[in-house]
């Protein structure tokens, strides 16, 4: 809608699709309570926001372009008044129509209406769809969820819960799930586990979320994790599980310890900041170098910087600043000025790195182009030697998971060795964490963890093409 | 979303549900054409404006809450490129969410996109939405577009134009509709011929709209009424047209005459303003009172109150003046303040008013509320009598075919006779136009039009509840 | 802000500057009585409104560019909590900062704080500012009210009253006034009487305004109009009035009653529009023509063609039917459809028009742009013959005293005679009232109003460049 | 205007007042580069933005509540056309009409037009202000600017250069300042040098800013600090010099090291991030604990943190986690809620605090408040002893030189011991940096900083009340 052209300087990184809330909470402000979890989930997603509410009888859903602070206020908070809240939170895409996307997405059924929020992608979503439209399905988004809340209609399963069991046995891929029916609380994290959610209690009322920083914000107690293959049902009744299937293979995504979960989370047992720091210390054994400090590209790269330092006792230096404030509206710089680029967000500090020899720390390199920029920064600000290491390792197959890697061309590991990346962001050496050693930090059995954009070792079929039509 | 009270001083006037408006202009500045048509539609429509564009391959949708005016602007219109565009104008609802039922509503089928634009009501939509409920079907507006919509998907025809055809014969109701697919618009007007739909040519380019304003706006000639029960399809073979089914039994909404339509506008074969002076001198054959002068409650009752006054040889005077600034925020006057009422919006000229005795003509009275405080208006202002007069008949049944009069229990002439009436207003005396009078002054053949609302004679079986779900 | 052209039709009309309005009303909520009454002089002007409140000890002030109704809301008026407002509203100029020259404007002064709103233009106010910039004042804004506003700074009286008395006799030119300071509301009329100002009483609590129109909408009664040269003070101990100077030759500015004021406003005595109907029928006994109907370019020119068809015993009819709609933003047509232009707001029923002689009544004529294309409108529709009258003299002059005519250049009167007029515009007749018949139907006495627009006889001396410097 | 009620969580820091950027750049893009160089600025103040531009013979200003980012478009830039410009952002207050108080201002002199930024606060505004006032003076806003501006104007020098000068010398407190006459740039940065100002040169193009990184940002390289009581005036001929008085005793603010500046900014010779990092090492030799870890307060005391664990030679661990997206229209819990607070923008990492001897580092503590609350938060995470360090000393004195720290009262140092507030606190320990330490670190002559807060040994008379009028 503006003519101001977005300039984004995080495009080099691998982008989370959603967060999702949920609680089943008469007698609370069940919406204001989702207002702040889907805060402390922000990081998930930054295109738009949403809240849907049930009183029991109605479903009201009030859904926006932007963070949760920008599209909710006061008196909208006021009007989502119920016992029942499902939020959502989504990341940023182009296309001014988008707000069709927008989630939770509420559907009027037969029986009565539901609201659904996913966090997710199916793998085979245009097999559905196109079974779906077969049938005389139609479709007004391009959301996964859609295709859900469709085959949940014509399963001809007449309870609720039923349906939804059966539906999800055939949905293959990612899908942290909450639906909301008018007087239940239905979480379902498919049987892979590849995305994160789980179960709280905030004084008696049961708490869903994508991670448990938003239990700890809204106050709530963390019960458990929300296990692969389950469905939670919450209703007057109170607490039930239900298992759709119960598989060996299992697949949290990996990339949730390494960058897209927030470091107060903990992911299936495990507290982020601690796999980031021990991802950091694997480094360090892994590629010794004879440096004067280590750095980090702020913020993703900074616990495993600091693990490293540790390790390799060295000094942990803040030798790079980010400008904290560019927003979603920034204005990109001309043709002309195009070499300010990184510099408008991160700044070198040019009394830390003259003369020195800085083993400089990311968590990911994606298409490389940001890194190359951040390592010329570094040596016009004095340093001696930059050496370039990431937190996991080279990213070399797409994600269809839910995770937005670039295309495969894109990727500059699927494209060039570690030598030529090294060149090619100018970098003195160029380090990753070898796949073991990203398993060994995160310390989860190997089984029960997704590392197909390392290792193209996909858990599922992967479609043929994946192309969406509008 | 404001905390602002919404004060509308118009709602003691039926509404209108919706303005429709499409181009197949190949070459043309689609997007563009339309908003100037939605512009003159304007009066049908004021809650969310849309335009859908189809450039042969994708359709685009841009849709926002308030005026085309305060909807769009240059940078959306420039997006917004192809070669065919429909338009739609949605009146004032309330409701956070209500975006959800902005059209035009595009649904993206087995066989490719479409978009919706609908003005009118299904009588049989609770029993269409139910079976196709049943069917596996879901709903995510209240809209009688997606039931349309969700019908022709499940009908087996797999041409497009036939399924819409075999779809149109099930509906019952009132549907002047524009379907733009990739490559065609489809233009049609229920077999009763509810809702008016007229055919224009913009320099060789077919064009469709709710009312021949629009075409006279964009600089487009009247070509003719789409009549009832016809299908035009316009594409690259140019039109066609095919036909539902013949109705002996048609019913033009007479209140298109009497106030909904722009004066200016042609409706199968009449000109709206002619009617409401005709209107005028038929009131004034019927009614014949002694008096001073005629005045008109603005801008409604004006063009009735001159015919009236030209027949009665009785001067007209602008006895009445109205504030044309109030706007959709206008905050409400206090409890305190409520006397202000009318006031803030219709102001009485006592220099002209005071000592008379006033004739003053409306279009209709629906609830009675706002004719009671204009009398007082217009006695507080001095007049020595006022005879109030309506130039339609008493409103005694709700509509069902698209047009939002109040529930029977507030239509005034449902529940007391003229004379109380008259003396609830407060009013010296009350006229009301006969129904032959209405229908002799609109010249259409009795068969032609529906007056349901006058005498309860409807075209169809109306619904036996008319509950809406969400 | 917005890319988007704005469009504005009504471009060849004279513009007003200002409406003022102020309360006096302990124990009243002063603001909003002010929002009404605001709303009420909307006509006056669409740039800006602004409100200020004095609680006895502070100002405060809001002001934002719009509508009263886009610019306020519940809580602003909520936060406006005082005993005495005054508020404003300002014609639509260009300029992304005019928020700097929206008023009220106010003032800390040695003595305390005083807002000020102005209607009109001072004459000598490239003067004054020169003196006062040589003494070391500075302004940050381009009206004249910072001129007044410092020159009562500097005025040695230290009784703000008597301040305002001395420094009004300096000024030339228009200024109808309402000062407010912490504890009284002053109200100057210039002692031509140029603009209108007038006093009410609202139970109890005085209230001034630009025109009676805004006394009856927030329910208060007229008590008379504030003369030329009165200064009228109203604070804890009542009204009092005091008097700068008593001229022999007054002027109202006669455009107040032939377009700028509201029609059910009375103005020094005179209803509006009695005054516009009067004017009608003084150009029927002027100019008589053979012909079929009487029609308006609307609004405008209604009263004056109702009065013309009265006096002339010819019928009046709807013939131009306007667009009501057409909004600040409205899209600009692109140079290729420029050709819709008038169309987009007037539009002609060819029902009423077709194969008639129709004398097409405006209320002036500026520069004749828009006139040319209505008749051209008008032809197209049929119309067999067009004879144009305006119910007022050729205007020959620009105004210095507030109004915005444009400048002698593009005052088509100015530079053809009337039968190049009538060629220009492609009528079959041009007729203009007299400046006798207009002076008649006012019905003031001659030396009370200023017709220097029509004649050049300038009531004061007039500035040598008229030049603003930023 | 929004009924959100604004929950500030850093509502317990310091704040500064202003940044400020100027560019003297014929043939540049002045106004983009100036949005870039405001953004850098973005943490000295987020209430407003503004940039004025002249081309030589015109000011054009536009400014806007908000950030940078959000008051600024691409169209805005556009028109914001010229070879100098100037920029300011401010900090946010409370006040609807604050905008008021938005700069640059821009002030018409007789000479010709003049913008003013203002970064830092007079002593003596209120003595100036009422001279200037019972000389006639009026003022709009309560900002010194406003002051200074007519002080120039009332200088008898008739050369512009000539009247800042004398103006200058009479102004006592903080003002670093850039005035922008139509064809020059001047940069004045008062005698004792409170506040930064640095010129920097981009490709030729004089930049002054109030610190380095704003220079960095656009691409500008370091000339020099701008020395206290210099005058640098930058126009067609070049850059000029010259010295109002020159100070044995000069006062740069220490907080500008200890919190105020972005760490990558070197202000008068010394890098913000290395002070840090000394000010920690040196708390670490002062204040020697027995602890298993050192963590920070994010961002504030990050840096510090890092130099007290390596002087310590304990781990520097990331054990409170910062919510990155608290925007300024955070919605503040009910009062139920309301032991959220802190907790929605800080969480703490259980895992790496649970049963741990933590050492927690801020740069400072005003009121106490917030550092209760995270101490609590520490706690309820499992630490076993928390002890609070501030790497500042304790702040009994307020700042009367453009820094709002609370009053008196409500600084926390100046009513209690550094035991009641460690109690008050709920820490085990709680120690300050000491003043002697904090200067060693700063590295600067004891003479030419200002550390008036601690010590209360302020360089000039202090205002005898500092009461704003409005």
């Amino acid at each position: 809608m503006s003519d101001a052209l977005i300039f984004d300087f995080e495009e080099d990184k691998v982008r989370d699709e959603c967060g999702i809330f949920g609680i089943y909470g008469p007698g609370r402000r069940v919406s204001r309570i989702t207002y702040y979890g889907l805060h402390a989930l922000q990081h998930r997603g930054q295109e738009s926001a949403g809240i849907g509410v049930s009183n029991g009888k109605d479903i009201k859903v009030y859904k926006g372009m932007g963070l949760v602070t920008e599209v909710f206020n006061e008196s909208i908070l006021k009007e989502l008044k119920g016992k029942i809240a499902v939020g959502h939170v989504r990341y940023s895409t182009t296309g001014s129509s988008s707000i069709i996307n927008a989630q939770p997405m509420v559907f009027r059924y037969y029986w009565g209406m539901a609201a659904f929020a996913h966090n997710g992608n199916l793998v085979n979503s245009n097999e559905l769809e196109n079974k779906l439209g077969e049938k005389g399905a139609i479709f007004q988004s391009t959301s996964d969820t859609e295709i859900i809340a469709n085959l949940i209609a014509r399963c001809e399963e007449k309870d609720v819960l039923s349906a939804v069991k059966k539906v999800v046995s055939t949905l293959e891929g990612a899908y942290s799930l909450i639906i909301m029916t008018q007087d239940k609380l239905i979480a379902v994290r498919d049987s892979y586990g590849f995305r994160p959610l789980c179960l709280g209690d905030l004084d008696g009322s049961p708490v869903v979320a994508s991670e448990t920083c938003a239990l700890n914000t809204v106050g709530a107690k963390f019960v458990r994790d929300i296990k692969p293959g389950e469905i939670v049902v919450i209703d007057e009744n109170g607490i039930d599980s239900i298992f759709i299937e119960n598989r060996e293979r299992q697949g949290l995504c990996v990339f949730e310890y390494v960058y897209l979960a927030r470091p107060d989370s903990n992911i299936d047992g495990k507290n982020v900041n601690l796999v980031r720091l021990e991802l950091g210390r694997q480094l360090a054994k892994e590629a010794k170098i004879d440096a004067d400090m280590v750095i980090s590209v702020p913020d993703s790269g900074t616990s495993a910087a600091i693990g490293y330092a540790q390790e390799a006792n060295l000094p942990y230096m803040p030798g790079l600043i980010k400008n904290r404030y560019v927003g979603r509206t920034f204005i990109q710089p001309t043709q002309k000025m195009r070499d300010l680029g990184v510099r408008l967000k991160l700044n070198p500090v040019r009394e830390i790195l003259n003369g020195k020899r800085v083993i400089m720390i990311d968590d990911s390199i994606v298409r490389g182009t940001t890194s190359r920029k951040i390592v010329q920064l570094v040596r016009e600000a004095g340093a001696k030697e930059v050496h370039m290491m990431a937190s996991s390792p080279p990213i070399k197959y797409p994600c269809y998971y839910g995770i937005d890697t670039s295309s495969r061309e894109e990727l500059i590991a699927a494209q060039k060795s570690i030598d030529e990346i090294c060149m090619h962001i100018g970098a003195d050496s160029l380090h990753y964490l070898s796949l073991e050693g990203l398993i060994k930090a995160v310390g989860l059995p190997k089984e029960k963890i997704c590392v197909a954009c390392f290792n193209g070792d996909y858990l599922t079929e992967i479609p043929q093409y994946h192309e969406k039509i509008f």
